[in-house]
């Protein structure tokens, strides 16, 4: 593998509440110097995804707007990291804010990049059972809708021009991996 | 499913060479106003994201530097559709500029959004089978290394720890479903 590049300077091109932009003058091992932006994470913590299993073959999913593309998107439950906070504990908060359920048992699954050439963001994947009903108020604008699906239905789900998360797919595939494994 | 928010206004908080964000004041069904921030993807097509098969159980993979994260990646040959392009041609153009080689098969498989609340990006997945040597020269600054890999070990990949990205991952699964459904 090729040693990493020398950062040769960084500078802010834009900050906003949500992002952060940085231009990096790089120098890759081979002499060549470019020019790269790229989006630091708005949260040092990153954010975490939750796989909720109501049962070995129900999970949850909710439906909320999503602006970045404007419409509706069926994903997994997800949230940013506030500052200090566990991921377990940040699954189990955002879980109980979008679907009313809290989990007995959290276990880290993986850690996701979304696009690593540009983007600085991490994704903590968290796989939550044992569920039980409990509501915390999150800061959402309206009530989401919580929808129960099967992993041994999960190709119809990807039929689903709403479902297009790629960390929520790439989560129930190695769910559904792991729990077929641990049968 | 509720009423798409209605879109009040739309700023432009910055652009740069690559980015674009947004801020919309938005509306929802309820009445609640919001406002939200946004990246716009930057080209209009998007991205294209490609899974080149070898033969039947081996991928191709490249290793590259990725800027966002400031590592070495293993992910599959990527990049950005053109104004104008066809998604199955820069899918083409991409995997001779990245590992060397043309397809002769190309198949649109899904598309994915990578996280859809505040990044308009999209990115088209094709299979690509059939493959002959053929380079084209790509604007990589130093040549990737191309890695292959069987979809019978995929568990093993998803446990290296330079192996993270979700649309990677899930585009890999979706193709590994659609191959053993094809047998």
């Amino acid at each position: 593998m090729p040693k990493t590049p020398k950062i040769l300077s960084t500078k802010t091109l834009a900050q906003t509440r949500l992002f952060h932009i940085e231009a990096m003058q790089l120098q890759f091992s081979n002499g060549v110097e470019v020019e790269y932006e790229r989006l630091k994470s708005s949260s040092e913590g990153g954010a975490v995804l939750v796989v909720p299993m109501l049962d070995d073959d129900t999970f949850l999913l909710i439906r909320e707007y999503s602006a970045g593309v404007h419409r509706y998107e069926l994903t997994l439950p997800k949230g940013r990291i506030e500052a200090g906070e566990d991921p377990l504990y940040a699954a189990n908060r955002e879980l109980m804010e979008e679907t009313g359920y809290g989990a007995r048992h959290l276990q880290h699954l993986t850690a996701f990049t979304l696009a690593p050439g540009y983007l600085g963001h991490t994704t903590q994947v968290v796989l939550a059972q044992e569920l039980y009903e409990e509501r915390l108020q999150g800061d959402e604008p309206e009530e989401l809708e919580v929808v129960p699906w099967r992993l041994s239905e999960l190709n119809t789900l990807l039929a689903c021009e709403d479902c297009t998360e790629a960390r929520s797919i790439a989560a129930l595939f190695m769910t559904r991996e792991k729990l077929l494994h641990e049968r």
